[in-house]
């Protein structure tokens, strides 16, 4: 039957891509046959190139947290030292992570909403760093390029390891023009796509640094199986696929094409920033130039629980979120990650205002 | 745009169930809404149900290997000491992924294509044993059930863990009156839907020994947050939603249901063991009462390359399955495990015929 469903204002899941939904409609496709493994060599040709980088794209079943525990294990040891800033439950996970691998994780706090900067590295020997690109629980857009650069001004060998989960082909990113090591990110954010798929970006330098570990989500086995087209277990093949068309459908070009729409996206989610400017909501981004063009997030206004917040955006057939951790009933975000027409989003936007002008 | 692919004869992938399909054209859900919080608590109930559990059943975004993995490190620690018969590929996996948790395998190897026995227990001390239900490389269905008795006769607290990957829904499988305390499964095999999404049961004696180990793979944190209608990561709702749909419309009562499937899969296995009878093939289970109804596995007539067997296959539009480890070469194997209308397998078994006749 068909089914009405919230189009989705979230900071992912999002709304599929037109070429994502196709996907999906196709007969079961084998992974072991040779149209799969085409797909697996040009998605990761296609997201090699997106971050500009001269290393490897390793596909792992799982989301993108599977691929964050994946790169801790098979770039660091136990006991390494690895800064860890943190400023949201995404940085959280990377200290829950690295303790599970029984790193030595390196943690400075940090408000909620603020961006982290190369002063706040801490003293001491390290190892390597677990840094957050797009901080999707507080819409906060930290600069790892600076981060990287302090990391390895005090430690050249450290490894610099990167959550571009909610920034991948929403912000600009690049791997060793920018001092990063390794990035992970998933289907269901930037690309548009249904969740199940994750990505790991290893630069040149963590490529010669791999170890393997465990099974599952041993890198090490999956790139060997990867570079012949082949993965190692089955994969989520319909996920890859889907992302597969719509990177070769969003940007036929790949990196020639990604700059102009970085510009919508963040010229969508300032758009929201406006019109919660024009109502007097306070961002929870502590400064401009610290927000994420992924989500845009604002405190609750006077009046609102979260949870009437949600009710009066999915009145109007919107799926908006509520905060996380010690934000949790205190904010909500809204993204223009996914796929929208234009239409779409003017909708969105009024949508928006309609709310939340009731306050 | 419209693709032709081949149908799939394949033990895995299999083709969609109509159901399968049809969740994958709906409107991305999110992971956090009521909907899908229902899809969840369905789906596990529905699982729980299928084996006969009083247990639970834990779902994973990955594949079937994946909830291996889970499984053994969260019921084994260390040096534990697990039986693991090998006469298979898929028993293999077992040794590796315990290897990899750091227990101690006691590894009997036996002949593939036969079926271990309850004698072939290895003598000394036993914290529990690895099992394989039915072997996809070989077609070969081991008798677990009188494993389990004989495990449980020499040590009572030993934990019995059985790889049903392909028999559930397949074959008959029952979890504690069967004395097994944990099962895994994925949704590309009898359940008819992608891969993508993984299945770990746990019965009663297994929940009161879990212990956490890892972060993504964690089964005690996944059971915590699915308790509640939640996962602990973004999940691969689209193959949730999909496995669901396809339980609900295919076994609508459950268990009750059950019984006649198997039927149904058994005697279209058994068809084309009777068709390759006629044409005077080898079987690779060795004895008939070994044949796992998932998959029938036929050594390769003289004359035949495995990869020009494939492509006459290929040329009346379907995928058949070859050999894996050492039996690469020497075999191929078909199965009528995924969705079939009746004139498709019949179409099937003339192919089959048609295709072999030229030996």
């Amino acid at each position: 039957m068909a089914v009405t469903r919230p189009r989705l204002l979230t900071p992912g899941p999002v709304n599929l891509h037109p070429a994502a939904l196709q996907a999906l409609t196709r007969p079961q496709l084998h992974h072991r046959s040779p149209e799969a493994a085409a797909l697996v060599r040009g998605l990761r040709a296609r997201l090699a190139a997106l971050l500009a980088s001269r290393g490897e794209a390793v596909l792992l079943g799982g989301s993108g947290t599977a691929a964050m525990e994946a790169v801790v294990r098979a770039l660091f040891r136990p006991a390494a030292r690895v800064w860890v800033p943190v400023a949201g439950k995404f940085a959280e996970r990377w200290v829950e992570i690295a303790r599970a691998a029984g790193l030595e994780p390196q943690v400075t706090e940090h408000p909620w909403g603020a961006a982290v900067g190369p002063d706040d590295l801490p003293p001491g020997r390290i190892d390597g760093a677990l840094l957050t690109h797009s901080e999707t629980s507080t819409g906060v857009l930290h600069p790892v390029r600076s981060l990287a650069a302090a990391v390895r001004a005090r430690a050249p060998e450290a490894l610099v390891v990167v959550d571009a989960v909610t920034s991948f082909l929403v912000a600009e990113l690049e791997l060793e023009s920018w001092g990063l090591d390794a990035a992970v990110s998933g289907s269901q954010k930037g690309a548009m796509s249904p969740p199940g798929l994750a990505f790991a970006w290893l630069a040149p330098r963590a490529l010669e640094r791999l170890r393997p570990s465990g099974y599952y989500l041993d890198l090490s086995r999956e790139l060997a199986a990867q570079r012949q087209g082949q993965t190692a277990f089955t994969p989520p093949i319909q996920i890859v696929e889907a992302v597969h068309d719509v990177l070769e459908a969003a940007w036929p070009q790949g990196r020639d094409d990604l700059a102009r729409h970085w510009a919508v996206k963040a010229e969508a989610t300032a758009r929201f920033y406006a019109r919660g400017a024009e109502l007097g909501l306070r961002p929870v981004p502590s400064r401009e130039e610290a927000r994420s063009p992924a989500t845009a997030a604002f405190y609750l206004p006077r009046g609102w629980t979260s949870e009437a917040l949600s009710a009066a955006f999915a009145e109007r057939g919107w799926r908006v979120a509520g905060g996380q951790g010690p934000l949790k009933g205190r904010i909500f975000r809204v993204s223009a990650m996914g796929y929208f027409t234009r239409a779409e989003l003017e909708r969105a936007y009024n949508d928006f205002t309609a709310v939340l002008r009731r306050s």
